[in-house]
């Protein structure tokens, strides 16, 4: 098969894998815990998951994978940095709206924060995401920016990147089994030990969580899906190792 | 700085980092979960985080870094590579015994199994585990395995060993997030949000956890730190490279 045809092939099990995990965390949201409101609530906090699941995971992995596209090689790669960094811009600014839902909930519910391990390595998450798109601002968009800076930094920013990613899939995991915990031991009949058909569900959403991660690490992890570094000619090079291979 | 210093300077951040997520999750088990024991109570779930820590996380980790020290580049490949599959056996055995404490654990004190997101996700893993040793022994180990079945399993093989250091890692920050919040909710006068001294220790687990598993993935993705295909010759040019940049 054409590497090109097996990159749309898997992208597009990315792109749904995504497009499943926000439509689950919102119905989990919207149908078994109230819905959404900006009143310091409950209601409040249920933006939580939802933002934190399509920014800091589904908006995160893709625009990690933007560069990826054979479609893209031949324009210009100023473009495809600027959409990169936009994408992660607004995945950044969903993760931050997403962190003051769950603070403003915390102090409408008098609720203390920041005590669970999943809300430890959720905040690391976030700080790092903000450090790594200051820095890559700084490095890779800067035109003043210098050529060393640029190349020590390149390394670091793809490793950096994987680790939010892993640790953005980490909170989730915490996040969704600390919620059902919390939620459905404290009020429900049903408790999370009879696994009821929201922890059923809420459950689906985690596992939809760990596949659509490790697709994307499966794109970042294909040498030959890498944008080539001289666009043009690289460009040419695979595609005609692809022609004389079918 | 030579590349085999930074590696080994790394190698031993990673090492040290491993000894403490061991003694830290031996300490919380002995000290303020009551210790250990073999008798279906809740003192043989005590062995559950110990096992899954020890093997799915610290030893694997290990033993997936194993290859990348430079000193046994010069050495036979066969012999690291039953290196590499004698560790990773063990981390195995670890956690399937480390399963069995809780399923044990469970049944003696008449717990529902397999309800949480963190035992959906784990039990997924250490079946991936599973099966990827079992592969990873066809493929790599018996002499009579074609050569193209080798060389379509490597990139698989390399793909899903991190996947599977990805979600250990996401089990075990669940599975500790989990065990506070019941042991301590349940029982104790300072429940999790109050975050007493058990609690801070035990999110600090999960925080060297992490510190642990970034560390693999950064040495995993250091190329200059990957094996030479070709031993002998590439180990050299290595070396003199190193050398004409000191």
């Amino acid at each position: 098969m054409r590497s090109s045809v097996l990159f749309y092939l898997t992208y597009t099990l990315c792109l749904s894998l995504g497009l499943l995990c926000v439509l689950f965390v919102s119905y989990w949201s919207s149908h078994w815990r109230g819905g959404f409101a900006w009143d310091y609530s409950a209601l409040e906090f249920n933006w939580h998951p939802v933002l934190m699941v399509s920014g800091m995971v589904v908006l995160y992995g893709n625009a990690a994978v933007v560069y990826r596209a054979p479609f893209t090689w031949k324009q210009n790669k100023l473009t495809w940095k600027l959409v990169h960094g936009g994408l992660m811009f607004l995945a950044l600014l969903l993760s931050i709206v997403g962190l003051c839902a769950v603070f403003d909930s915390h102090k409408g519910l008098n609720l203390p924060n920041m005590y669970s391990l999943h809300s430890w390595v959720g905040i690391c998450t976030v700080a790092m995401f903000a450090l790594q798109w200051i820095l890559g601002l700084a490095g890779f968009l800067f035109p003043c920016s210098p050529l060393w800076f640029r190349s020590s930094l390149k390394p670091i920013h793809i490793w950096v990147g994987k680790a939010i990613l892993i640790l953005g899939l980490a909170s989730c995991i915490s996040g969704i089994d600390e919620n059902l915990l919390l939620a459905l031991n404290e009020s429900s009949a049903e408790p999370y030990n009879s696994l009821p058909l929201e922890a059923r569900f809420a459950n689906s959403l985690g596992i939809l969580i760990v596949a659509f991660v490790l697709v994307v690490f499966g794109i970042l992890s294909k040498d030959k899906w890498q944008r080539p570094e001289a666009d043009g000619e690289s460009f040419h090079l695979l595609h005609t190792e692809d022609n004389t291979r079918n």
